[in-house]
């Protein structure tokens, strides 16, 4: 470790910076770079988290020489405050907080009014100090100290208090007298005596106890697992500072507030916060008063008329960090005596909006590089600028009618409205007359089918892991959950709200971008981007104008090409306004399920007759070429990647008995036969079963037909003078013989076509990598194949040895206890999966140097996927259309990040 | 090329030599080695495989000089001979055969009588040889030539041949006269002329077509599929023989004939073969008269009683053969003017017995080494003496009484017999009552449920590589294909042979290992080697002494140990019996299933209560520690792996709601509560799904009773002084983090339980690799892991997306038509699943470098893959008992082959 073990601040300067977070922790940086800008901050100093790492290291001691550099520390903080620790009447009182480069709950955070006794009480209370506040500080100290340090139960404090507020009749503990604080901290101290922890009345020993319980609370077991599930490092530490009380409490020209220096939520350059006069701390995190504005608002002039000095000075403090920071900051401040004393300075977290607003104004202001904003704004607060959302005046008007039930975690983002199911089951069958939002306790496993069928999902307990969550998070649903305020009664059929009851079928509405519940069925609409991009309405705001800022800058930067999985011509014409740069991914089996289609497709599979089959696929092949007719002529001069059908046959017949039955009379066949021919295509595991290829190999006439329709669809445009740009994809090939297979008869029907039309057309013929085998031989399979397309989603499904219809059982089990990091489905698993990426880009470009790849399982959308694409040097990603703009971002900072 | 492109050989010696094959081709090497030795062989030259290469890199040219050098060597032959090619009184005549370094069917492999023409035929006659005879080989040549270099259809030449014998009323050829025989001829050159192909009159014309037909047809479809299919180079080439004729068709003292040097079913050292008297080779194989026995037999003296002194001279040249060669030869004579000359020789094909018994005795004779001995015997020749019998007696006197129905090819080795069944679905109906032989014209993936209902299998179309052969070898079920007398009427339910009918239900017999079908239900018999190994008794035979010796060598030369898969007593006293050292699978879930257990086992999966549970599982607990028991004793001194509960939990519950809702009866619990249990456990994908270490880690209660279990079956046994040595496996891990929490779960049962014993065994806890995933991240799965035994079935599922339920659809197709080279689930894909397996012994060893690394799929007794798991470093393969000495053997010469 460094020599040096503690670093001072305050008092006009400070020995640490505030690029030094790793030694000294966040807090403790940004304190030490508030005073070197002269700052009022109250002094202190920060012991470093190289001593934490030594005390884990060396059991529980502390390094040489430590002692007497914490002493000294101490002693120049008296000289600075002109007051003694522990002096029995104007006593120095310190605070010590934990802080660690990454804040971290869990851990011991914050004990106050450390360097008070029963004597210093009566001391300061002699020597003039108001009697309630200083007994009040007292009564604080012994609770948080006995509860942080000395472990005693939280609940037995506060059964004391409770007690104490019955006997003296008061409802706050605020009402409480001087005299009825002395009986509750007397109470405190028998209660910590009586469980053989007994509170230490000399202030150091004080101080030297709570340091330590910071040290210690780093290996507690929260503090352990929450560290293993964020994958942080067991090795960075804590640090912990010590720092000179201010008093926020201590009469009517005190307050305690916090503040961003912009706001939040949207973004605006203005000083934004709340504050509490004549309060400490914790009494805004207790939620008894309300804090107000920082801004006047209706009825109050904010801090500005309150207390003009300190507000100013709060300004030019916010403008100042800002301008050396270089970021937007979230402050803690106390003013005492009108005086403003800064706690804290972070950086801010914010919503997308804001987040968007503040990159793009930062780069207008000259503050940061424009790449530098691309690295602000990460995808999913994008994401926040293309979900659904109520209107706000909707919102409003609603909340003004009192239809705001509670606020849970903002889970899901996006905005959903719809009758309550309260069992997936119910769920499931409600959906089927309309959206649903699902109201869940928690959800397990049995409930994957009923949160598939609803809108939005709202549970009442679980935190941002819990299985809801993460279900939801995976299926892109608006969720919010640990909505405590609700009581959902299963067996009542009752959702309960303080004392308001809806039943199943009521309507409600959740916003998963705030986290608030409404009653009600407010109207989810399209975000003003999307408005404004996809629906061309001319909307001028400082969203749209960041949106379109950001994409430009992102589009200057990123190597990766974006392009959009679409099916049809209108997602094709969505995605193109979104940006997409060609088709990744162009499923064709949707096609064969349309009303007048499916019956000849089932003809093709039922038949045992050659001429059925190829009258049958004749009447498909003009349906098929004017589908891609469509999507090619909407994607003209970009590419466009169709894969040959997927699905095992079976998917195209009905599952009942009557169905086939009915089917069987229809088309004139045996009903026992199509009933036989169904219960022979059945399989037990259908996604490892007779598909892709595999179905092209040993019914080659339905692929035949299928490149046959591109073929003439393409040229066919092309003729028109339309840039028609098809590329010919075979799913799941597993061995190089398959795709040299239908590479031969595929080229061979294009030929044809192409003969037939004078057409001379390149079009493309490759594979999707979605087989660990594939990925192994890949090197074998480029010698046959233009171009890799990765089936992530496969991939992930067989490395893995997940089905994923399944895996609902395990699979949020498994993220909420650290099995696994997060939901592979969700991003990829780069430790696994990301091997056989890997490999398989190595391999396939060793062997055919410029083979394109790309990427087209739901990955290709997930910001930390595609940085791992980007680093694999792959073309382009491929995602829904509506990701196609935090793709493009994602892909540009995957660009910077790799320079 | 060399500047040498033609070899001489006869004549008193050779240019070439037996060891070059590579150049000469197979016949070409063993017609030079005849010579050198002193053996009689009519005199001929090689055209080298390098001129094959050479003519068809070069636009199918010969190279400079070819043509010169081969006048030279037709000038010599003729001065051997004494005879002008081409002369129109005494011509020499020549024969051209192919013969590349690897017989492959699908070349042209003979033309003989090469140098006559009708004046030349009309010379001899009047030069008095024998008209018949002459005119005959004339005609020969004619339909030869015709059918083979000029490619007209051999039918046409049957249709004249058909309407002669109709003309002049009689039934066979050799009845045909000279005059008739000239006509025949006339008419064959007459339809040469009319398809454009003239046969060519001058012999050196002939010669040279028939020389560039043989480089032709190395270039053949058939033979490059051939190629293809067997994994045979391209670029071997095959070399071409001319050799002058001798006739065995030239009078009574004239003869042709094969021979084997040791019996080729038994391996008994004697001359063994057939021939024919005044008859040319391609009559023994048109099969109007039949080849009499070399050695002497019932109402026959044999070759030595017909031609005593060629007998001798044959039984001369054999011994010679066999010691120049050190193997068993299969040689071609001819006799002529009772002369003895060979034509061919090369290593014999023989059966699993007679390999055995070769191998074994040509150590004893001091010809080869053990090692040798033991590369001459393949794995799959030891299983013939494995596989169940027919008893020969029984066999014969069936036969004796007409129960041989035909032949069909050796598909699938070993004696079954049972009921027919003509649909698959009738054999699985059937089997429910007995055994079944299932008998198709061909079968195709819809039969594959009635396939493995089915004891052995039986089709009348089809080759070693078709659906069925291909379906039953991996089922390892006795099978024979082809069987082309049969005739399968399924609408009438009958099936005929000749003029006789079985109908369905009628009992049948085959025997996979010989290919013979016969009426009536024989009784498969263990093998002798069984009997005397397994059933203890005492037999002495030629066969039982060779597997005793083989297996003492095998055991002597492996690295790698045997162990076999077991899951009771039984089997694991079987497989000790056959050399296994340890049981490397032993699956717990069957003990779930017996009658007792079951319902135990349901109150577990059903209820909702953790007391019920725990009962449940207490009631399991003894159950599972006798099962344990007993094989643990059984294999005292011997590792035996325990594999913690694999498959998931709804395989434990009736599938029909009638038998769901009496479950729920029996248990008292409510009946929509059972069967909604039973749907919320279904799986869409249970290959993929909830099982494995995923069950035991969300419902870790019955991992920790098999645990606890398997703990006090070990330590109770250890008490007694009983050596039991049991390891833990943990089912399907993909992540390290279930390996590191599912080992300090059984560590702490583990720990539990040997304190409460006081017992202080070693108890080793180790995975399976079987995963795709847990193969990528081994290194680090490895720190946690006592050992790791690849599950190569479940490997080759998910590496190869193949669900084997399922993939019966394409891929006996797929291994048809060489999209595989093999199936995958029998012989282990060492391009791609091999990949997984080899990266996770590298890494697993790079972690824990004593890691014990084990396979215990069923490719643990498949040679080709032990071969590639001795080339990973494996310590042990495992397999099902009866497969041990396979595998014995198949780990010795892997160990050979990787020296």
């Amino acid at each position: 470790m460094t020599d040096k073990s503690i670093y001072a601040f305050g008092g006009g300067g400070a020995e640490g910076r505030g690029d030094q977070k790793e030694l000294l922790g966040g807090k403790g940086a940004g304190l030490a770079e508030m005073s070197s800008l002269g700052i009022p901050v109250p002094p202190g100093f920060t012991i470093t988290t190289e001593v934490c790492k030594y005390y884990h290291r060396n059991g529980q001691s502390y390094p040489e020489g430590h002692d007497e550099e914490f002493r000294g520390h101490l002693k120049r903080l008296e000289g600075l405050q002109s007051k003694r620790f522990g002096d029995p009447a104007d006593p120095l009182l310190l605070s010590v907080r934990s802080g660690g480069p990454v804040s971290m709950p869990g851990m011991m955070d914050t004990i106050l009014n450390l360097g008070l006794n029963s004597e210093i009480v009566e001391g300061m209370i002699a020597a003039g100090r108001d009697a309630r506040f200083v007994r009040d500080c007292y009564r604080r100290l012994v609770q948080m100290y006995g509860d942080v340090v000395l472990e005693v139960p939280f609940d037995d404090f506060e059964r004391i208090l409770g007690a104490a507020r019955e006997r003296h009749g008061v409802e706050l503990d605020s009402e409480l007298s001087a005299d009825a604080l002395a009986e509750v901290t007397a109470d405190y101290l028998a209660l910590c005596e009586e469980r053989g922890k007994p509170f230490p009345a000399a202030p150091l020993e004080q101080l030297r106890g709570a340091v330590d319980a910071v040290f210690e609370s780093w290996e507690n077991k929260r503090a352990r697992s929450y560290r293993r599930l964020h994958g942080l490092s067991e090795d960075s530490g804590t640090a912990v500072n010590v720092q000179a009380m201010v008093f926020g409490n201590n009469g009517s020209d005190c307050a305690t507030g916090v503040a961003f220096t912009r706001d939040p939520s949207s973004g605006e350059r203005v000083v934004y916060g709340e504050y509490l006069t004549n309060a400490q701390g914790e009494d805004v995190v207790a939620g008894i008063r309300t804090p107000v504005s920082i801004t006047a608002s209706d009825g109050h002039g904010g801090l500005g008329a309150e207390f003009p000095q300190a507000h100013a000075d709060l300004v030019a403090v916010c403008a100042k960090l800002e301008e050396h920071r270089r970021e937007m900051q979230d402050v803690e401040f106390t003013i005492e005596a009108s005086k403003l004393y800064m706690l804290q300075t972070r950086d801010g977290k914010r919503t997308g909006l804001a987040a968007a607003r503040i990159a793009v104004e930062m780069v207008d202001e000259g503050r940061i590089s424009m790449h530098e904003a691309l690295l602000r704004v990460s995808g999913e607060q994008l994401a926040q600028l293309l979900a659904p959302v109520f209107k706000p005046e909707d919102k409003q008007s609603r909340i003004a009618d009192g239809a705001l039930l509670g606020r849970g975690l903002a889970a899901g983002p996006g905005a959903a409205s719809g009758r309550i199911a309260l069992t997936a089951d119910r769920a499931a069958e409600m959906a089927r007359s309309g959206p649903v939002i699902l109201v869940r306790d928690e959800t397990s496993p049995e409930d994957i089918v009923g949160m598939h069928a609803s809108t939005g999902i709202l549970t009442s307990r679980g935190g941002m892991t819990s299985h809801a969550a993460i279900v939801a998070r995976g299926m892109g649903k608006p969720c919010i959950v640990g909505a405590g305020s609700l009581t959902v009664d299963e067996h009542a059929g009752e959702l309960r709200v303080d004392n308001r009851t809806f039943r199943e079928g009521d309507e409600l509405s959740i916003d998963g971008t705030s986290g608030e519940v409404l009653a009600g069925a407010l109207k989810p609409h399209p975000s003003e981007v999307l408005q404004a991009v996809v629906e061309g309405r001319p909307i001028e705001s400082h969203t749209v104008r960041a949106f379109h800022q950001l994409m430009t800058w992102a589009d200057e930067t990123r190597r990766m090409r974006v392009r959009a999985n679409a099916d049809t011509p209108e997602d094709a014409r969505v995605a193109r306004l979104l940006g997409a740069q060609g088709i990744g991914l162009c499923r064709t089996e949707h096609m064969f399920f349309e009303d007048d289609r499916i019956s000849w497709v089932r003809q093709v599979i039922l038949t045992d007759s050659d001429e059925t089959r190829d009258h049958a696929l004749a009447q498909l092949l003009p349906e098929q070429q004017s589908d891609f007719e469509g999507i090619f002529e909407t994607m003209a001069g970009l590419p466009v990647t169709v894969r040959l059908l997927d699905p095992p046959l079976h998917e195209f017949l009905p599952k009942e008995p009557k169905a086939l039955a009915e089917l069987a009379r229809e088309m004139g066949i045996d009903a026992t036969a199509v009933a036989d021919r169904a219960e022979a295509l059945a399989e037990f595991n259908p996604m490892l079963g007779h598909r892709g290829c595999r179905l092209g190999l040993t019914t080659p006439e339905i692929y035949d037909m299928q490149v046959e329709a591109i073929t003439r669809a393409a040229c066919g445009l092309a003729a028109r003078g339309i840039d028609a740009r098809p590329e010919i994809m075979v799913p799941l090939i597993g061995t190089v013989q398959e795709m040299v297979r239908l590479r031969e008869r595929s080229e061979t029907v294009v030929a044809r076509v192409k003969s037939e039309l004078g057409s001379d057309l390149a079009i493309p013929i490759g594979t999707m990598i979605e087989i660990p085998r594939a990925a192994l031989v890949a090197d074998k399979i480029a010698e046959h194949a233009d171009f890799f397309s990765f089936g992530t989603n496969d991939l992930t499904q067989m490395a893995f040895g997940y089905s994923r219809d399944d895996a609902g059982r395990f699979l949020p089990q498994y993220v909420e206890t650290g099995i696994l990091p997060a939901d592979p489905f969700e991003k990829l698993d780069i430790e696994g999966v990301g091997q056989l990426v890997r490999m398989a880009c190595e391999r396939g470009r060793a062997t055919r140097r410029d083979l394109k790849i790309g990427i087209c399982g739901e990955h290709g959308g997930e910001p930390s996927s595609i940085t791992f694409f980007e680093s694999c040097g792959l073309d382009y990603v491929s995602c829904s259309p509506y990701r196609v703009p935090v793709a493009r971002l994602a892909a540009a900072r995957a660009t910077l990040a790799a320079d």
